[in-house]
């Protein structure tokens, strides 16, 4: 069992059940969705106090706590959400979903679509960063919450904030974007093809009806979750962390460097545990995601309509959404007249350490965090 | 047919047989092998103007010039050799092979294993960086050629300079080391892992032995050549090229980005005319290369046998081999008392720069060749 100190200990899975209709931004529409969601911390009377947590590419709505009391891994942002952590449930109620379309409990690819009885496979609509910020609406309004004092999210996470900001200016407080990106860049969206290319390309993918075929793409999931891990580290940190060793090395036999089997588990592991539909289509949601678009490829004009504080934080060693990408962001934000903090967080563990509890950045978190609770008992 | 201009015109194959067994750095003995080689340029009759090419992961004999009036692409590295170019034909007499592995008609992996009667497929001996060269040597001898002026690589290709610098320092009066490392990091090794796992997760890769079971691991290996390709570009490089860029963009439809067409075209090319035997066994070449790795990882006092000068060149873009990695060269260079020029050429093109007629780069390279040349006849 995980440890309690700090933990918001056992947590329960909730579901949001919307039945009806609901149109996407491709036109496309769902007859209606569940939503898996859970929550750390007392919501207040005024219900002022609340956060939104949004996940990334391979997330989900378990970002804290434990399921059983011998649940082995705890959620995964357990060490940033708890009491007296970052993101302080003493004082805040945090909301956690999974996002439509996913693999875990909210609807996606892999429940059974209505109309045919089957599941939907290839078949589930596409879902943009948009329809996911405006079902989260739909959350929040059966929640009761009004207004968050922050929604936060890294990575594919932070372009939902930054999506909330734009999209409901009136129902956010402060958005906190980490390790994100206005938009994707070439080379981003050439390694999400691939990962695609490799999934689409694995003779047990059947057009995306593998479930209906009773077989799995594993071996092209496997590909793309080690594509992704190479993205997500530095090539320094792996080189602190793996370098060249060898593993079991046997003299006269062909040995393999640490980094090969690493991968190999990973993506094993993920293969087992993910969805490949739901992988095609976060990924999609990932390279299309692009606010500026619709207004002229002008990211200032974009968030204009923003009435939140930003916090803005990169790292120094992230190569797939570096620190210039956030400070796009911040240049934006500033010639905007928004109010934005901005922290660079000198890492060697690349995008990942978005997900690690580097000190900086963890105290960065929550000196803002602090002065958000300041601020929600002075008005 | 390619312009004549400047060409070395039409070339032709030749192919240089060796009957007696040779043993490989890994004991595995092959009965005798042949390597396929063009020559571009005059012979002198001192024999003291020849100059080595070596090729890089994917590269072959056929560096410049053509093979049929009907050809529609030169050599790989036209642009670099020929009459008044950079390798000047004028004055050098160029020797370019398919290494040992290769799938462009020297002994690999396509061919008959004459023990069994069968290909060898996965069965063809792994090959080693040092085999490479002392391959090399042999074919140098039956050439007649006691020391070449330069023998002269980009990435791979600069790995097999280094190794002739180190292993016959007295075959050599110049190594020039282009967009090269001393050893490659985790993360390169990581991608190179990935590129084989899909190869070798093919359902028609069969092992290794897919010529028998007449098939061909073309998605393994169109997916290991389009990560090869992300690699090989930049970031900018391939923003400026592709940018977000939808290729035949249909309202209501699903489209797609240049850079994935693009990366697809790159794959399905490739796999239609490379070896993914000769793939996995080119990239465990550059995995294992670590020439200091004998010598207490010492690179200074590995390279303290080289007798030759030095040009050591690298690309600001390249993060495949950044200009820190030939640092690690120079500084090692410069440490072991060797004579040793360097230049950091300003390119947004990546690793791949190094295929590229770049101004600054050509210019470099033309100055040290031609030093090269006048030194040759002053001694």
């Amino acid at each position: 069992m995980i440890k309690k100190e700090n933990s918001v200990g056992l947590v329960v899975e909730q579901v949001y059940q919307e039945n009806k209709p609901f149109i996407l931004k491709s036109g496309d529409e769902l007859p209606g969705f569940k939503l898996v969601y859970e929550t750390y911390g007392k919501l207040n009377t005024e219900k002022s106090n609340a956060v939104l947590i949004c996940h990334a590419l391979s997330g989900h709505h378990h970002a804290a706590g434990a399921h059983s009391e011998d649940d082995k891994k705890p959620g995964w942002w357990d060490s940033c959400i708890g009491p007296n952590k970052p993101i302080d449930t003493n004082k805040f109620f945090v909301v956690s979903l999974n996002n439509l379309g996913g693999c875990h409990g909210s609807t996606g690819p892999i429940d059974i679509n209505p109309e045919t009885g089957e599941p939907y496979g290839s078949k589930f609509p596409a879902v943009s960063v948009e329809d996911w910020v405006s079902s989260q609406v739909m959350l929040t309004d059966h929640l009761g919450i009004k207004k968050y004092a922050a929604v936060i999210g890294g990575s594919l996470g932070g372009m939902q904030a930054l999506q909330w900001a734009i999209d409901y200016p009136n129902r956010l407080s402060n958005a906190i974007v980490i390790a994100a990106a206005p938009k994707l860049s070439a080379q981003n969206i050439a390694f999400n093809e691939i990962a695609r290319h490799a999934i689409e390309s694995d003779p047990e993918f059947h057009s995306g009806n593998y479930i209906s075929s009773k077989t799995k793409p594993t071996q092209g999931l496997m590909i793309a979750r080690m594509i992704g891990h190479v993205t997500y580290l530095s090539d320094d940190g792996m080189g602190t962390k793996f370098g060249r060793e060898l593993q079991n090395h046997i003299e006269g036999e062909e040995s393999e460097f640490q980094i090969q089997s690493y991968l190999h588990h990973q993506g094993e592991v993920f293969s087992q545990n993910f969805d490949a539909n739901t992988y095609i289509l976060m990924t999609k949601a990932l390279d299309y995601f692009d606010p500026s678009e619709k207004f002229d490829n002008d990211l200032t004009k974009t968030l204009a309509p923003a009435l939140c504080n930003f916090l803005v934080i990169s790292f120094t060693s992230d190569w797939r959404f570096p620190v210039d990408r956030s400070r796009e962001i911040v240049k934006a934000l500033v010639a905007a007249n928004k109010n934005v903090s901005a922290a660079e967080i000198e890492s060697t563990h690349g995008h990942d350490s978005f997900l690690l509890p580097i000190a900086r950045y963890f105290n960065t978190l929550s000196a803002f965090m602090n002065r958000t609770f300041q601020e929600l008992n002075e008005s």
